[in-house]
């Protein structure tokens, strides 16, 4: 059966494997202090055009997300996300469990909006009452959103220009970085968008590798005593090397953007293939995800041949659905799937 | 230069690498719900003689202490544990951050003793007070302890028993659990100690794995919604076939005991060497840490040449460090060390 | 200066605060042991109608959710509240920092409903990941609501059916839960309320006491040791008289009901005044907090002379604004706040 | 029956409870705004001789503790408090519950030695692998302590330097504070205690108030948005006045001193009365406790008629038992005691 299921159901992109084998016997030092860890950090400062930038690497996104989140909020301080962000709904009440609340907002398609943010934080100050209430301690996006949407530079401008007014940092969940900077439609670059945010994870879980995400922080100012933080939440890895030399061979000949650019291509492809089967989409998406409506007699047919993902039920007779390609998706996997449609 | 600094300085042991390699491809459910994961429980359950036992893997040692402690205690109850166990010294306070207090009793060479055990906990509800204290609602113990020594059988009953009298549960870390039940001196078989305790897990960081630790519950009983609490944690994996794999490599053929039984070899050179030389032990420990008192000359010197780790100072003069051996020390290691000595 | 800024404004009624001078020099046990509490238990298990319900007085309202949600709550577990709920918004995330989040329903003028109570819930558990989402473990209401509307008996019955369909704890805040029982549109007794829900607190400090709340567990099935959780939440007073001598005098003689009764009848009076002079009502509330729209230039006007509470702006030229009575109001404010109107 | 249990068993001073029926009636400002907190601050500023201190007024002192340290503490530090403080071992885990460690020293008869804490800082700071462990963040110490006895003049200024050369907070627990200040053998006054901490908190619980603890930060610089984090921890009184207007009457006219000045005359009376009957003190404490060793067949011929607590069993025949005075003790009760003796 072909999947479509998601984008981390294979293992590690080959070349992110070859470098765990040859390097496998090499004798290094833990925690995070080898020497693959040091070069993967440089090759990122370098990608992102942060010679300042500090890099800890971190194994899971719900692991960088709870981690981060509550090594810079003040304990009275919450962070401000989508309502339907990653944060908001799928980490089991990770951000609550480290004692902060969700502060989530509207939003549209997975994305906040400026006027929005710069609304609710000044209603905020404004009322008579905010000393009894949770303060605005971060801003929360993610890019690509859950919804495989993206900012566009003036949006993240104008995200970035009210957190900055109102110095709260914000915080960018890269979990799928890769196929959101290559994307089509994407008018960011990533220097420009480590420049626009205090703190942002480029994702390794779902781009190529076994597991890992490199928290940046661009200008060289993380949270202090940081790796302590990461140990006291349980986060440190013994063999800091899995996630040093994978990120390592990620930043090698452009491995991790060759990655998404594959990634994005098929998604093109497959947005085709559904269009000329005359399928609905949910929403317009430039990234690896599409969001699909399909009617539960199709669902139920396609679904015994080719895995996809339920994503809500719309409404009696309809269901929308998500497709995803990533680094491991094959042309005759498009093939077959066309056959199916 | 040769290394004995610690067990967790090469990687995987290459027939655990050679197994993620070759599954790399295939398509596998996320969150541990592949296969792997599944043919690694049953084998597992085997080792251990349970056939009832619920296995979960998660991927270091920190955060399974972390994650089992909290989610087996009431909120109002504390773990007990020896003044120099790991969770009491070295996690970097990962278990008050859950909000418990680690009970700390004295210990000797890092073992709990049955006696004070029972005694603690009589005088506790014996206390009038005891409703403004906070509840013994766990007891962990290492198994090897972070100094290397091992509790015989009939201390693990004694320690069991008080548990059994008293409704609370056992907890075993076994981080480098086959370094113990491998050791020449050890008395206790896996299955004899999946008996005796209510939770344990089986490290495999330290012992042959990238990353990994097995979680075990003997009886099947784990706690309501773990794999919610995993996710909560920031602990679970969105490719578990990662630790899936690797568990599945070490309990095919018996490779946790070859592993194992290499570095107790090791070691048990290790210890004639350095007996044979005339250095003085710290402390006796059949398992694959040797604790040697060094006076500082000698440490400079040896220092240039060959790793070790310090563990604390003795008296002005003299030092304790530790030699560690592991699946990947070698014989040559040990005759260039000899000369080196 | 009169006063409906708030129903908290002074100190305690008079009857309250002579029972505090006569029993002052009484020796009497510490920490909730003496014997006012438990007489002010068997007079609240009387007014309830339940004699196996459990009492435990602690100091405020916040504090009391705090205590509550997070000692029945499982720690994978949220609460379902109003997104108007005092827990959700005036709190500063008292519950969250408890490790716990607050699921927001959107509920109408502060009321939960039924339905939709059953649709989150149905989703939630029909959603496939569920698993990677914070389980409902509670349903958290207040009675009256922050918006001084209240339930009839058929909506508690309502939403007490779903939570029960669900095994899923009903807790009422009741805060001003006098000013609801007394209310001429309440229909629900005591004793009704009492046997819909798993727990509920009687408000003290904002009806008649300097301090107080009572918690009661109407089947008698406190949380385990939640003497020791209070403590541990720095709950516990040493000088639990201050609350058991309160609550001994609010509950006898009717004190409690009588308060109630004069707030609600000031309330009501307070209504027909701001009618007869044309002011508009942001909605009906039939209990002792009333919200009037104001227009700027008036609510200038009355500022300097009668203390009210703001509370939000409803369009440029016009905010909401609250009026409270309590015990405390006397008839002669109302004849002066006439005047002005 | 004549009771020397403790020194919480009566209600308030009466010139306290006075000051309460007096301006019972005062419409006040909620949550601390009232005029009696600020006039309560700034006596309490000159009786400290610190006018630029702030000071917050909270209900009881674990409470109290709990909130200060965890307001203070960064995420990854914890406590340094004497392994009988009553953070320790009485609080049934408050500190932990917040998420930080209680680093726990040896101490001497309830007190912390300047040497211990100077070498316990360093040796942590000297650790290679104090990243994985807990940084001490903060001094907890209690005046009197737990076993009532004092730090002299010297002694706290040893530990205050200890603290000041490494930058760590040093906080006092005063639960007993005048208890403290008013023993024969004290050479310490209230503003140089002020000026050697970082942070105290006058106790009124003990000392002649219903509840109440006085939080006072000399240098005037408390964590940020404090009340805030009151708010958020449950602790935050809706009629603060309850605190304010017994903390503005008990210091003035003295009337704090005034009665701890009379808690430690009785002390002295009934020291003397026990060495007269040939009683042996399990230590000299110069406070309002008195420990005393009884054996068990005096024990249980005067638990008929006198009051007083248990503290420990010494051997098979032996205990030590604990006498209080207070505000309340009166000469006759002493009179009383010396016939049963």
């Amino acid at each position: 059966m072909i999947s479509f299921a998601s984008d981390y159901l294979c293992g590690a992109h080959p070349q992110v494997l070859k470098r765990l084998v040859e390097t496998n016997m090499e004798v290094l030092g833990g925690y995070g202090s080898d020497l693959y860890c040091q070069s993967a950090a440089a090759k990122i400062q370098a990608a992102c055009a942060c010679p300042k930038a500090e890099i800890y690497f971190l194994t899971g996104g719900t692991q960088t997300n709870q981690l981060i989140i509550s090594a810079m909020l003040k304990s009275y301080e919450g962070v401000i996300a989508a309502k339907t962000g990653h944060i908001s709904v799928h980490e089991a009440g990770a951000i609550e469990y480290t004692g902060h609340k969700v502060l989530e907002l509207e939003g549209e398609l997975g994305k906040l909006k400026a006027d929005d943010l710069e609304d609710y934080i000044k209603t905020f100050f404004a009322d008579e009452n905010h000393e009894h209430m949770v303060f605005p301690g971060m801003v929360y996006i993610s890019f690509p959103t859950e919804y495989g949407t993206l900012y566009s530079k003036k949006e993240l401008e104008a995200l970035a220009a009210v957190c900055h007014r109102h110095a709260i940092p914000l915080y960018i969940d890269g979990a799928r970085l890769g196929y959101g900077l290559c994307s089509y439609e994407n008018d960011l670059s990533l220097p420009e968008m480590a420049a626009l945010c205090d703190v942002f994870y480029i994702g390794g879980t779902k781009v190529g590798a076994l597991c890992g995400e490199a928290v940046v922080f661009p200008q060289g100012n993380p949270p202090q005593h940081l790796r302590t933080q990461i140990k006291q939440h349980g986060a440190l890895l013994a063999k800091g090397r899995l996630l040093g030399v994978q990120f390592d061979a990620l930043f090698t000949n452009d491995l991790y953007w060759h990655i998404s650019q594959h990634a994005i291509a098929m998604a093109e492809k497959l947005k085709k293939i559904l269009m000329a089967k005359g399928y609905e989409f949910f929403l317009q998406s430039s990234t690896n995800q599409q969001f699909v409506i399909l009617d539960h007699k199709t669902m139920e047919r396609l679904s015994s041949q080719v895995e996809f993902s339920f994503w809500e039920e719309l409404d009696e007779d309809r269901s929308v659905v998500r497709f995803a390609t990533s680094w491991s998706t094959k042309e005759e996997d498009l093939k077959v799937l066309e056959k199916l449609l």
